[in-house]
């Protein structure tokens, strides 16, 4: 052993978070509100509750409270798999020959797979405060379809999950797990709702998108009496609950004196960026700290690269608020020939405030080289990523090899958010050398602009 | 929280085991000696070492050394994945209102899904040291598999795996992951060897066995230069090795001061069972504590409970050494209507002369209630199960709640071995209700009972 850091760090039970932080409360420049897309005014604690749970709704619209109290129940269903562990990554370190110093924050061991069973917890206990019968949503990937599944099937709620069909189609297994866990499972484009009809109508033969299943989602839960809408990423809810990934890191690394340099997240729709970077970012804002920040993203679906940052729907049906990210248009849909997740058109407001202000970069990659690093990472550190996690290797793997010919000793920490158990027809894909990577031509891009709206104020 | 014991229990780097235990070393009876089967007599080392690696011989021979060295390049790898958490099943305890105490060891937070990389980086190991080119095997389930796999990639090593028909055919995304870590993987019986040939000519639409695999996996080795067999089940040193389970347990237990009563484990090769119950089962011989050990098995290949304690082959294709153990006879091939492992017709011979000794008992539990048992601990405890660890889990749960019926306060250990990621065919079955039980008749276990090998010594 090099140092007297061990290999992983676990947190003590009583060194848990008790309390979410809430970025919003410290940023100078708050993310702008949600808009009511009809009168162009913010969306009201009202009109938001006929779609999400009352208390969310609360903490949705709350830029004022730094801190928010965790409620007992989500943190005893924490401690069923958090604390996630801090991981030194000794055996990359030594292969890459890097003075840098490499750490990641390891959220794949759970039955989700990911980092997103922190926030279905708490929006599946608020639902079940509320009274409500079930919840609706959509998933991408599979990770946060599985991880809602999870969390309603703790409090016995119905939970209606529309799963991308690309996704669907390449994971069936994934569709397994959630029905395990009670939910049900529909493909998305689907015949079951009305924007579903009109978007099949319109592209019969769609790969679907996030933007789509999110508006099939949104209608089964505000025509179905004692059902709401739940959302896995983007909002300002879920980077909240996200918090958790920050909070344990800092004070883990806190307890062993480190301090990074660097830190690195991929970013679909900047959930696990958002949390991970949460109280670094807190501190970086106040002048306490200096920290850089990389959101990496495919190069397929380049939200923070290439898109515009203006007020854009965040859905392709068109029924969700407006919101004001960095977007490449709710009507652009990546290339079906990319795997995995990140494939979501806009991006948190909160990050693409942070972003528009300069206190974080994002860098794009592309497919292939992002297999590589994933099998890299595999063979080397004994976990496989999952695609959407291996955007952050990848990124992680590259600032470490420029520490080698710099000789600087960079202490990295990136979030490595998933396991790609479910992900192996990508894998599959690159194992017989039939990946290919796909990035939207500038008129791909002009089209997927073409339906961002336009009205005074929203100039891009 | 009721008390002062944590969800989890990871022990510190520090804490970690720096030897294994060798049960044999304190067992009254040691386990009867490998027979050669031509001559009947034990097996030299010498012998041993045409298959198997001449380190690894040396621990399968050695009953005299209660601890072994873990060398420091596994002991490193270990640091990886484990310790693995001790887990306080709470909400488990809560949902089934009984007035025991249920642990669980968990060994499938790593990308092997299971406690088999244990052994598979150890002899890894000694293959590498022993300057061979790579090693072959078999895999059932397919984590023995994976881990080798994983455990070969570490050290640079070739692996050639030999995977059960009915499980290649059912876990396509097993062999990716195998892939991935640049294993070669073979559907057996296959036609690339003489003695899968000669099988599927008696066999034509066998769907293989792990005895048959095992043939395959011999002969390749055998017959190339600079290759060695290895085992991730039944063999001494694999037990040896696997005792890092149960010494983990044993210290994070003594830590809170915790007495397991009841201990259980499932049982196929012995691998889980035999690791787990190790430094527990040293003090019961030693008469410094009592504790009661449970093997649990699948009604469908009922080694113990109704096998015949005897000298038997390993393999189906007789080209192995004769062990003496609970068999169903090496012509067994359990209906490919069972999900998973545990479908080997043996058994390891520590395990086998422990429980002819009478310091362990047995039962058999029937699939569906196994998958029963799953998904109730899936839904409640949120790790979704492998279909071998179910079985513990079925019979931990069965403990459970004849404890609510007595009002005993027992402290129940079971060994929760993987994850289930990747037997979501058998889940799928299963919520599909389309699963059904098998259980051999006593003609189709006379059956195997013919193969079993007749000579002076060996009656049953």
């Amino acid at each position: 052993m090099r140092n007297e850091i061990p290999y992983k760090i676990y947190l003590d039970e009583n060194e848990m978070p008790k309390k979410w932080y809430n970025i919003r409360a410290d940023m100078k420049n708050k993310p702008a509100p949600l808009l009511n897309p009809e009168t162009l005014k913010p969306m009201t604690a009202k009109e938001l509750e006929a779609v999400f749970c009352e208390e969310l709704v609360q903490q949705e619209l709350n830029d004022k409270d730094p801190y928010i109290d965790i409620p007992d129940e989500i943190q005893k269903f924490y401690k069923m798999y958090r604390p996630s562990p801090l991981v030194r990554a000794y055996c990359l370190e030594e292969k890459l020959q890097t003075p840098a110093k490499i750490y990641y924050k390891f959220e794949g061991n759970n039955t989700s797979g990911s980092h997103k069973l922190n926030s279905a917890i708490a929006q599946a206990y608020y639902a079940k405060k509320q009274g409500l019968k079930g919840v609706t949503t959509e998933t991408g990937a599979g990770q946060w379809g599985t991880a809602l599944s999870m969390a309603c099937s703790y409090f016995d709620l119905d939970c209606k999950v529309y799963m991308v069909k690309v996704s669907y189609e390449q994971k069936p297994f994934r569709r397994e797990v959630m029905r395990t866990y009670g939910a049900s499972v529909t493909p998305s484009p689907s015949n079951s709702t009305q924007v579903g009809r009109k978007i099949l109508k319109q592209h019969p033969n769609t790969s679907g998108s996030l933007g789509c299943a999110i508006s099939e989602a949104v209608e089964v839960a505000t025509t179905n009496e004692g059902y709401r809408y739940v959302l896995g990423s983007v909002l300002n809810q879920v980077l909240l609950h996200q918090s958790i990934i920050g909070l344990e890191t800092k004070t883990a690394m806190d307890k062993f004196a480190i301090k990074p340099d660097v830190i690195i997240g991929c970013a679909g729709g900047g959930s696990n960026l958002g949390g991970l970077i949460a109280p670094f970012m807190g501190e970086k804002i106040k002048g306490n700290a200096d920290y850089e920040f990389i959101a990496v993203e495919p190069a397929s679906c380049p939200s923070f690269t290439r898109g515009k940052f203006a007020y854009d729907f965040c859905d392709t049906g068109m029924v969700c608020p407006l919101a004001k990210m960095y977007t490449l248009g709710s009507g652009f849909i990546p290339s079906s020939n990319h795997a995995g997740g990140l494939r979501y058109h806009g991006m948190s407001s909160t990050l693409s405030q942070l972003y528009n202000d300069g206190l974080m970069k994002a860098v794009a990659v592309e497919q292939t080289s992002v297999f590589e690093a994933a099998q890299k990472f595999a063979r080397i550190e004994g976990i496989l990523p999952a695609p959407e996690s291996s955007h952050a290797i990848k990124a992680a793997i590259d600032e470490a090899l420029k520490c080698k010919e710099t000789g600087e000793e960079k202490t990295i920490l990136f979030g490595l958010t998933g396991t790609g158990y479910f992900d192996m027809v990508a894998y599959q894909k690159f194992n017989d050398n039939e990946m290919s990577d796909y990035i939207p031509t500038d008129d791909d891009l002009k089209n997927g602009f073409d339906n961002i709206p336009k009205f005074p104020g929203n100039e891009f």
